[in-house]
């Protein structure tokens, strides 16, 4: 019998298993109230829209098309769709800056693939999105902290990799409500990044996964806008941009798009190529017709709904909360980042609360690079009406308290 | 500007493009005869299936499920199908034996990625196929040649590799109708690669996407039963075993799997969490239904046309092809592999038959992991009709008759 750990690739050693995804698997328990998946509502997608156009596709003159192979750049005019938004953010895109992706993950792994040689840096916030840790984590790169509100300047970043034997390829981070601290940058972090990245000639990748979900407050430049204003148009940025159809149509049909200079696109199109030849092409289809027929509508939609159970998650924080317990409002996305004294261990605090208050959210050290963070949490609202919201956290609320008048 | 060529992880240096798909884009011109790809008929796509599939879904109590995030194993209802199948050949497969990838290609894109670190060996036939070698090199292996019909011992492989500094992981191949070769292994030479195998404790690739495709002679073992069958059972297997809708049901679904142990299942698991999450539901859940209600009657009638195609080009190269041309025929698949006389240089023989005889087939060097096999070419009779094949044949055995000429 062959010892499989005998074979497995050096890479292999930090592939482990999401604990969030792992969570999931056990809140399937009725009488749990889970805050921890990040995932939409499926009671808000456009499912009969889905079906027409399913419909519409296998019944018409795309049907042969649709099920047989395709090219890996992505369907024509799901990217000429897609084009559109971006030249409405003021982004000079063309079809060919466009690369369809199985969702934004996939976009994740691909550029990871592409820029990460073992050994070499990337920046990350500390916390910053797991599935980027995991994604990227294939390539065996080290990870050093992006802070943009210290005042690190870029020679700072480079003289840390060149200390540890690297050198930096990119700075990862979502500019927008990020996955899991909610929080969004100011202009001037967001310039403050460009010139770092410009300073260090390195790599910026933008996850724009949230970008959709604006509940108040006022609309940003993407960084990828803002690399354009800065170098005369698309084909000179830096700006990698992640986009996603999973938090506003479905998740489901895994679609998701890379928006950069076309140099990088036909990179990225040999290694679609290897990897998976092309994504489903029906999906494509399927997503081009219901974004083409009520993409806005559908975003009005949701983040009514998101927005108002952010609203009552903030409400019944402020109302159940001990205090100790910090968070920020964030303006739009589906998490709250909760911040809790430096002794409590969010791991230990979820195991309790699954026995206890059974109420589940996702340890804080999860979206860490080097396993701290410990003192925090992610709550999520997104599947929770504003009724059970105030009950999970009037119980999550009460169990803080306990812990905390215990420890003092 | 980002100089991007400095940016590159090193194992983008041999990412190229698919001649084959590069030719794909060439090949719109209407009046060449393609004998390049292989692709199925899309007329023989069972679409009002699929219709009546995507329908159901979305109509029914599962709509929801279609459009949301889902668990990376794969839908159950399909692994259930497939394991029957597997079961069906001696393979005593359970649920947690399959995996869902997005066709096989990216079960072989993940296989690369779990078992091979810089500079490890891979065994492969001479030729094999194209879309593997580009899946693997993405990992930077070495390749050797794998000839199961000389009397190579174990130790002649491990010691070219332990030569090179390198060490064998896996052997990779088709044993039903090998693309581009046509050929199937004899029993004899399965239980050879399994000696083989079993005494360098290396894994075993099977890449059975052609293997539905049968149109005469006996059906052989799987290398994966007959490793269940030498091992007492699917958990002491190396073989690892990668399936396809692809050429049955439709290949833009994006649907294929690996059928293996379950600790290899596992890791795969946890590199697709990384990489994707999952493949799209509700793909998984149409090709679940078709699959129930019409897969043999759907392979029944693909291998009736596909068979009668082979059998046109067989009559019509038998009948064009000048002397020195020699083939044998496949018993299935997509594939028949022409060897012509060492000083022809079947790219350059490609430019002139586009111009001139207007037919087009794959080079053979495009399917050798050193680049040589310069005089033999592929021929794929999937997508043309008898009297297609015996034109298109006809011209080509007049170009090539002339070019033997000119050069006697």
């Amino acid at each position: 019998m062959l010892d499989w750990e005998k074979i497995y690739a050096t890479r292999t050693k930090r592939m482990g298993a999401s604990e969030i995804r792992e969570l999931l698997k056990l809140l399937e328990q009725p009488d749990i109230i889970s805050f921890a998946g990040g995932i939409p509502d499926p009671a808000l997608f456009p499912s009969e829209d889905f079906q027409e156009a399913y419909n519409d596709i296998l019944s018409g003159p795309e049907a042969g098309q649709a099920l047989q192979y395709s090219v890996s750049e992505g369907y024509p005019r799901l990217r000429e769709w897609i084009v559109q938004r971006m030249r409405a953010r003021g982004i000079n895109a063309d079809i060919g800056n466009i690369f369809i992706t199985s969702g934004s993950q996939q976009g994740l792994d691909y550029l990871g693939k592409l820029l990460l040689s073992p050994g070499d840096t990337a920046l990350v916030t500390w916390p910053t999105y797991l599935g980027a840790l995991q994604a990227f984590n294939a390539y065996e790169p080290r990870y050093d902290k992006l802070d943009l509100s210290r005042n690190a300047s870029p020679e700072d970043y480079a003289a840390a990799a060149r200390d540890a034997g690297s050198r930096v390829k990119f700075a990862y981070l979502s500019a927008d409500f990020a996955n899991p601290s909610g929080e969004s940058l100011t202009p001037m972090e967001r310039e403050k990044l460009l010139d770092i990245a410009e300073a260090l000639d390195i790599a910026v990748i933008e996850d724009a996964a949230y970008r959709a979900l604006r509940y108040d407050g006022e609309r940003q430049k993407t960084l990828l806008t803002m690399d354009c204003e800065r170098n005369g148009g698309i084909e000179n940025t830096r700006t990698l941009y992640c986009g996603s159809f999973s938090k506003t149509l479905s998740p489901g049909l895994r679609v998701g798009w890379i928006c950069a200079a076309t140099p990088v696109i036909k990179r990225l199109v040999l290694a679609k190529q290897a990897a998976d030849l092309h994504s489903p092409t029906i999906n494509q289809m399927a997503i081009a017709r219901v974004a083409e027929k009520s993409f806005n509508e559908q975003a009005e939609k949701i983040t009514r709904v998101y927005g108002s159970r952010r609203d009552a998650m903030l409400d019944a924080l402020a109302k159940h909360m001990p205090a100790g317990v910090h968070w920020h409002k964030p303006e739009g996305g589906m998490f709250i980042w909760l911040t809790m004294p430096e002794h409590i261990d969010s791991a230990a605090l979820l195991a309790l609360s699954l026995k206890t208050a059974k109420v589940a959210f996702v340890p804080g050290n999860a979206f860490y690079a080097d396993g701290s963070g410990g003192n925090h949490m992610r709550l999520s609202f997104s599947c929770s009406s504003p009724e059970v919201i105030e009950e999970g956290i009037g119980r999550l609320g009460a169990l803080l308290a306990e812990q905390l008048a215990a420890a003092a």
